[in-house]
């Protein structure tokens, strides 16, 4: 591990920026009608396409098919020994010992990410989100139910979840459009109206790397098998429509309008040597979820949301190995009665937030639902997002100057109609 | 129509059966090493592929990647007038006035049922579990919150529903592993264990056949044109560990362990003269869920458990008429917010029950909660599903003598442990 910090490339700015040749995620882009597969490098994307075409990636069993693809899926089939054949071919390629012509010949195969297209990288199967932050479930909680309710009773036996909606996962830089939707009013009554407390939720998502069985549950000492890697994730959400739907079977209208995910996916491997314990679990999980090891990361994440006049104001800053349940035990649980995972299929974490003020992942608990506005740098009050708001949310570990940054999530919130907006302008008011 | 009506076909039994030439549902099976569509008609697959390669199928402008094909979505993807086209091309070279020669040469295309191994016919993106029928929902209600509290405020006003599992979806014919989950005992002690409590629930299930844009809700008035066809859908359900789990954000692993759908999906021409009005609805909907047309379907439902001994015992006879949103109101409902569809993506209508006992789509609802064991035909008693139970769902809707079957599910409930049977028995004695 020494060593691979040790790592340096010979692609400009790569050392000193977040994706160095330590980090290496996968993408996909289009290409003149077709799409390709890359990782990134500092602020290049290289094209894996051209580089097995030119023959750098001979010898490691990779088909044209794999890397000209519409979605990583493929390449993550092959599984866990060519893949990381494949990443460490890759840092032979890109380090400062790279053989001269070789060197040369993976230059051509760069491309400034500013002339790159980056597209959704993978086929989402199934997306499940979990709720595994007990700080978040507290603060919902607490605001709905009061301070000792706060919890259900299954909360801390179990890595509650529910099943999301794939067809309207986004890639970072899509825009999303303002939700309608059902909501109740303070008289009970059901109206259909723009949501006016429409807000982001800061997750981080692992991708399934490998096939498990129908009725085979995966073990909890073999879960980390089936982790390729990971993805920021904003699960957008709007909470009005929400409150007014999910009894009894869970959230749908007001979840299912758009979430957005990083175009590069970070492999296991290079979050690997930030592996840590997470918080002690008490009462202890029942054995199906006893840990066997640290799963838990320690990746620093942040949420900014930059208004229309590009003001930026970080909303929150807190980190991923708050998280109660880890993703081994996400994974035991899910499976446990025979569901069966797949490949691309994403499992995100719930809104991470941490014990304090100023840590928590979504506006509902920034603004303590509305009640304490948060007042930005530039004088706006914010309860909930605004139409023109971007919100980007970014993710980094470090060690010994090493910095593995997650690729960010930044999406625009649409303008929705104007009658709306005097409407949620006087509630602001109010 | 009143031709349609009276369309014979030279197939030996077909008229006679629930496939005649006015069914034609669609489905894939293997052969030798690839896949291809075929329609039903009869005890008969007729090979598509093979059809289309002896130039019965010319000027339609079908691709032989469309009929060899793992699963139906790109043959629905070619949109709905390529595939009427089809089928009434289908339904000329069938019928008892088609063309002596095409006749022959069909007849050659034609594989009989017993010898075809079909296959999951779909790659289903995302399923959606509704929750339309209020005599289900008021049957599960007054168990468990009293006849008073039975419905939830949303549900006359919303098309209530949730994100089902699509990667555990299988055909009619594969069994179901006994599901192992984290119930709560009487004392409110969690515990793993096998379900004492697997259920079935009668569902039907619309396919969708045309994509729709994110952002764009799909009016009423259009929702009937991303309709492809139906299946008869199996929601399995482990009611113990639903009941541990499911709150706040609703059903997870007591129903991610599998769901069944029949290999045939009958499309929506088929059913065409069956569309009826559903049951009023008091109150009036909002504006987006008015009703343009009658989008209810007269199709009798009948669901039979067979024991081990072989011994079949009628749990539930039911009509589709009596759900009480309809398949436009789920649609336009689930899009209002923003949320695409796509093709290939199932939407379930959630157990349909009728409004007396026997009418009762699921084991909860006609053993009320086990509080009422239901006596088999042959002594036995069953509160809830039994190991080596074969669950049939079957369904059809006749008129003027033509008889449209939906393909039956049949699937069989395997083993659990001995340990485990011992309990439910006892449990069964007390």
């Amino acid at each position: 591990m020494e060593n691979t910090f040790a790592l340096k490339s010979w692609v400009p700015g790569a050392d000193a920026s977040g994706f160095p040749v330590q980090n290496l995620p996968f993408g996909v882009f289009r290409h003149e009608g077709d799409c390709r597969v890359a990782v990134r490098i500092g602020d290049y994307a290289l094209d894996l396409l051209n580089l097995w075409r030119i023959g750098l990636l001979d010898g490691l069993g990779l088909k044209l098919s794999v890397l000209q693809n519409d979605f990583l899926n493929d390449l993550i089939s092959l599984g866990d020994k060519k893949r990381k054949a494949l990443r460490s071919r890759l840092q032979d390629l890109l380090s400062e010992n790279a053989d001269a012509i070789e060197r040369e010949k993976t230059n051509r195969c760069l491309k400034p990410l500013s002339e790159t297209e980056m597209k959704l990288p993978l086929n989402i199967g199934d997306y499940t989100d979990f709720y595994s932050s007990e700080h978040h479930a507290r603060n919902v909680g607490t605001m709905f139910r009061g301070a000792e309710n706060a919890l259900m009773p299954n909360w801390k036996s179990l890595p509650v979840a529910y099943h999301g909606r794939s067809s309207s996962i986004i890639a970072s830089g899509k825009p999303v459009s303002w939700p309608k939707g059902q909501i109740c009013d303070s008289e009970g009554i059901p109206t259909i109206g723009e949501s006016q407390r429409v807000d982001f939720e800061l997750e981080m998502a692992f991708v399934i790397g490998k096939n498990s069985k129908q009725g085979n549950p995966v073990e909890m000492k073999k879960a980390g098998d089936h982790v390729f890697g990971f993805v920021l994730f904003n699960d957008w959400s709007a909470r009005d429509i929400q409150r007014w739907e999910y009894v009894p079977l869970g959230p749908f209208a007001g979840k299912n309008f758009a979430s957005s995910i990083s175009h590069w996916i970070t492999p296991l491997e290079a979050l690997e040597p930030f592996r840590t314990a997470g918080p002690e679990q008490s009462p202890d999980p029942l054995e199906y979820l006893q840990k066997q090891s640290d799963w838990h990361f320690d990746v620093t994440l942040e949420v900014s949301v930059f208004t229309v006049d590009d003001h930026e104001e970080v909303i929150c800053r807190t980190n991923s190995k708050h998280l109660y349940w880890d993703i081994c035990q996400q994974l035991a649980h899910h499976t446990l009665g025979g569901c069966n995972v797949r490949v691309g299929d994403l499992m995100a974490s719930g809104t991470i937030s941490g014990p304090n003020k100023g840590e928590w992942g979504s506006m509902l608990e920034a603004s303590w639902n509305g009640e304490q506005p948060i007042v930005f740098g530039n004088g706006e009050k914010r309860s909930f997002l605004k139409e023109g708001d971007v919100v980007c949310l970014r993710g980094f570990a470090e060690f010994k100057g090493v910095r593995i940054e997650l690729g960010e999530v930044r999406n625009q919130l649409l303008a929705r109609s104007e009658e709306a907006v005097a409407t949620a302008e006087r509630n602001i008011l109010n």
